[in-house]
């Protein structure tokens, strides 16, 4: 496939983030997307905390997941999650700016291994993802 | 520990859930509580999708995490999530009930094994987790 | 395609173990087999045992490796591990028999999610492993 | 504590070595030991082989978790995996040298997160597993 015929890596991880309802109520905010690579953010609300006054694991997941299914979509074609395995290391709370970098470590035809690093504002890591997604035929044209 | 000092597992479920804004925000209702067990559901809602019209992987990594938290806190102890992997298995959207059951599957003083599986209405399985936890020596007063 | 032009589930994992040198030298026996399922077995011998004259964590992940790759592979087509979490809950050593399960939990065109239990002789959990295969296109002719 | 107390690394490391026939059998040779760190190797013999003669994902898991433990080990104390999630990316075969590098990403006082990379000889990535340690009281006195 032509290159040129390919859509740009930026526009299709914005394309994604303007239809996607949920990473919007996390308040996700693009900072960096390159080929295979994705680095998003957001800040934690007291409505995201657990019954222990703490971020709820799901929100740490879920923008860990949302940079996950960005930097696999970089790629050009539509991929899906398989198996996401996250390992939380530390507490944050209201206020915390949560920042997850996902980047590709093995690519197949079909299916993509992907790391992904949670860390707070002073670079502490506060939860590590590993993920396997499924790579489908279907193109972005955007 | 004379049993008769423990807090109630349906009592300790009710507290965490009424201190627990996220789950709230995704509308989580207890459906089911025993010792080592919990099961909960919510209904997917516009906001909770992701770019393709789908439930973002999110909100069922974070209903099962909810589950997985109130099962685990029925022993009496506060625990956290050390590790969680989920594997997807079905899509859903808007409309679409989940219903998510953790249940102990092997417990150690300090650690735990637990396993949720997520099903729709049709008990169709949506995903899968298996989760180890961390069991704290501070107890659960109620 | 037609029932008839596919190798019987038993037939596969024969072969399967025939041709596997490790899988012989951990002394694997099949127990059972149906479509979507495997079951083995084998017993530890001082050989298989770590620092802490416990079973090595490797002996009981191979048994399950061995146990998903026969199950997944009764459907007729070669499948690869993608992605396995194994949970370790309790200890063995030398003379334990250890017995894995795995069964499908879920299958679509191109890949699996399965779950392989492995237990001791009474029945104890001793590990439990969660794993997604990829499915190839290439069918066994036996 | 004082740190004169404790035992060296590179002590521990060897002295679990020496006990363990397993990792004896795979052929299991210390490359690099430090605080948090170790890096072992082994070649793939036709023995290690799976049904489609490819290294069987027992081997690699092995090797990966005989890496965790040493690492986990280099703290001082005893540490028992809870749980290891691996993803497998290429295959290897008789005579591919297996080099696996595990180091600590996350401590505190009971558990512990590791991170293994397995490579070949040309420094291709072959697996990569996340795992979870409980770390227990005791201590190693060598």
């Amino acid at each position: 496939m032509d290159k040129s015929d390919q859509a740009d890596p930026s526009k299709i991880v914005q394309h994604l983030l303007n239809n996607d309802p949920f990473s919007q109520w996390i308040g996700v905010e693009i900072e960096d997307v390159k080929e295979g690579f994705c680095k998003v953010s957001c800040t934690v609300r007291d409505e995201m905390l657990n019954g222990f006054e703490v971020t709820h694991g799901g929100i740490l997941f879920s923008l860990a997941d949302t940079a996950l299914a960005f930097s696999a979509a970089t790629y050009g074609r539509v991929a899906l999650a398989l198996d996401n395995s996250i390992s939380f290391t530390k507490k944050s709370t209201t206020g915390s700016r949560l920042i997850a970098s996902s980047k590709c470590i093995n690519l197949t035809h079909k299916t993509g291994v992907f790391e992904c690093k949670i860390t707070n504002s002073s670079d502490e890591l506060l939860a590590i993802m590993k993920a396997t997604v499924y790579r489908s035929s279907e193109e972005f044209l955007l």
